[in-house]
């Protein structure tokens, strides 16, 4: 392990934390949601818009970024934050859960994952020392760790052999990464506390700068989530930072913040953005809707990033209708802004000891209002 | 006719003309390219990008507009300006060309077009009356008159009676419009001296506020384009503003303003950008080639737009092999600047009386160096 990483905890307010990460790229304010940029760019927007939407770090895809162009290439380029034009933070998973899940044939054994390219179809391997070498050259200041991740419902048995694997792994990575930044462990154990106990109580016994919660919105309901994310989170040690994988929808991620999470990520907000799916503060909208076919108002007059300060919902409309490209970029802009904000107002909520009154309001308000189930 | 509208001559160098055409919505430096933006957006960029980039004025499609969203709900909206936040000068064509071109079934009588919509096959009539209508709706700052423009090769009769057509209709438009801008007549006469000299006379017994050729780049080789621009722009008034319709490459607008053009609008860089097929002072390059996959320089060092100045040839190259959205952005960026910037040479050259040492020095030089030949 090289690089300059540190993790101060600057107040907490009832389990909810909120810290500030350092790594030599810049410090992260947390609790801290990461926009995500799968193949080095965040989707339809630059680099300084979604610095202005208020993210301190990005994350970006080992898979993707593995096949296309190619980690060598980016490295002999200087690295993924010059190739993409992001000089802050970025954090890259380990390719495995794409490896999964994204490829037709995929085998695991004890070796790695043997995959077919969903571009190309051409074989590989992607094995922990595999996944550490790609994070390495792709220089991003924290390096997730290969795990197994099942997708659930499953086995305890299948959990069980994935926990011990994923301990077994990220020891090889632990030994195996040279990179600029810094490995981040994963948590697995899928809906068994004993599993969980026994997944984290492993993996830190090895050491980590971090921990990550891994195999959580992977097919379970939104409340097993909730749980999971929470049980997990007690077990994981107070001075290193805690991040919650894949996860989620605004109020997944008050929730995660409730439990003492630090991080998160999610393609939910870029992804219904280019859907036309909009977070508001009266809740979730889809701006194709009849209803704003003549709305002369702001997509949120509560909201001041510059998709609302310039244009209509009826010609926001008009834009996803007529299929102009100019509308993914707009309702990125915006649910980016969203996302960002709820976390700046966590952020000030447990500077201030209010966390438990602001998450009652934001649970009784329009904004939660229709995000009742599991609507992802 | 209402609004405020004026033209005036600043310079001339040979039959160059430098030249300022003041609208209620601002000015517009002549020789002026306009973007075009179809929908009410030119695509992928945002209206402050258009004008950083340079532009003063923007084209929007009426027929495209008409069908979606409808000039009924823009103009209950406040108009096109506030519509698509660009407050700065519109010019509309009048809608016939696609409708003549992008529909079906599509029939042409003296009373009008009778056409079927490329989004939902419905059937519409555009009269000259009608196409007013909607560009006073619209609140477009120059409405085109609705003429007829038959695609190339075609007999001298079948020209000569779209000739007269024109001037039928335009007579018509010119009584119909009520618009807050003014209408502009469109010369029509084919490839025939004699049929243009006819059109261009009678348009101005009709006495319009500015003058458009028409009837260009529709299927006729390079050099014909040239050559009809050049020869009709010679009968059009020295007082009026002389608008070049859908043409074309820089080369195209280099002999346009030679021959006493002073507005153009074409599509080529914006669709050109999406392709990736981008505009360098080396000449056209395909960003997609393999020659740049591990490229560190800029797309073009002599460029300071923004994609220039962030971004790599190599990051340009993944981001469009990768189907990235920001790939298109980012070309359209650099296109545009490409245009607008080689409009503002023209304009300084003109000025300072060395528009033919520039001229030369163009066609000498490697920007052009890919243009030979027919390659639209």
């Amino acid at each position: 392990m090289s690089g300059k990483f540190d993790f101060r905890l600057l107040s907490c307010d009832g389990r909810a934390r909120r810290g500030e990460l350092c790594t030599g790229r810049g410090r992260v304010q947390t609790p801290a949601f990461m926009p995500v940029g799968t193949l080095g760019s965040v989707k339809s927007v630059t680099p300084e818009e979604v610095r202005s939407c208020g993210a301190d770090i990005v994350l970006a895809n080992t898979y993707h970024l593995y096949l296309r162009p190619g980690h060598e290439l980016i490295r002999d380029l200087g690295g993924l934050h010059r190739f993409m034009h992001w000089e802050r933070p970025i954090l890259t998973d380990s390719g495995g859960f794409q490896a999964f899940s994204m490829t037709g044939l995929c085998r695991v054994d004890d070796h790695g994952v043997r995959f077919q390219s969903h571009v190309d179809g051409s074989s590989h391997v992607l094995t922990p020392e595999k996944s550490m070498e790609i994070q390495a050259a792709l220089g991003s200041d924290i390096a997730m760790v290969l795990d197994e991740c099942p997708e659930l419902p499953a086995e305890y048995e299948r959990i069980e052999s994935a926990v011990a694997r994923t301990t077994a792994w990220a020891r090889r990575c632990r030994e195996a990464y040279t990179g600029p930044g810094v490995p981040f462990a994963i948590v697995q154990g899928g809906p068994w506390e004993d599993l969980r106990a026994r997944s984290a109580r492993e993996l830190q016994e090895l050491d980590f700068p971090g921990y990550a919660i891994g195999g959580v919105s992977v097919g379970e309901p939104a409340e097993a989530i909730a749980r999971v994310a929470g049980l997990t989170a007690a077990m994981l040690p107070e001075d290193k930072p805690r991040y919650l994988m894949g996860v989620g929808r605004p109020v997944d991620l008050i929730f995660g913040v409730d439990s003492g999470l630090d991080l998160f990520d999610c393609v939910m907000p870029t992804r219904n953005a280019r859907n036309g799916t909009l977070f508001t503060s009266m809740g979730k909208i889809n701006i194709k809707r009849n209803e704003f076919r003549d709305d002369p108002s702001p997509l949120d007059p509560d909201c001041s990033c510059e998709t609302c300060s310039n244009y209509t919902r009826a010609y926001l409309r008009h834009l996803i209708l007529s299929g102009e490209m100019l509308s993914a970029r707009l309702n990125t802009i915006h649910n980016l802004t969203y996302y960002l904000g709820l976390m700046e107002t966590m952020r000030h909520a447990i500077e201030e000891g209010s966390f438990s009154a602001f998450r009652r309001e934001y649970l009784d308000s329009p904004a939660a209002g229709r995000y009742g189930g599991d609507d992802r």
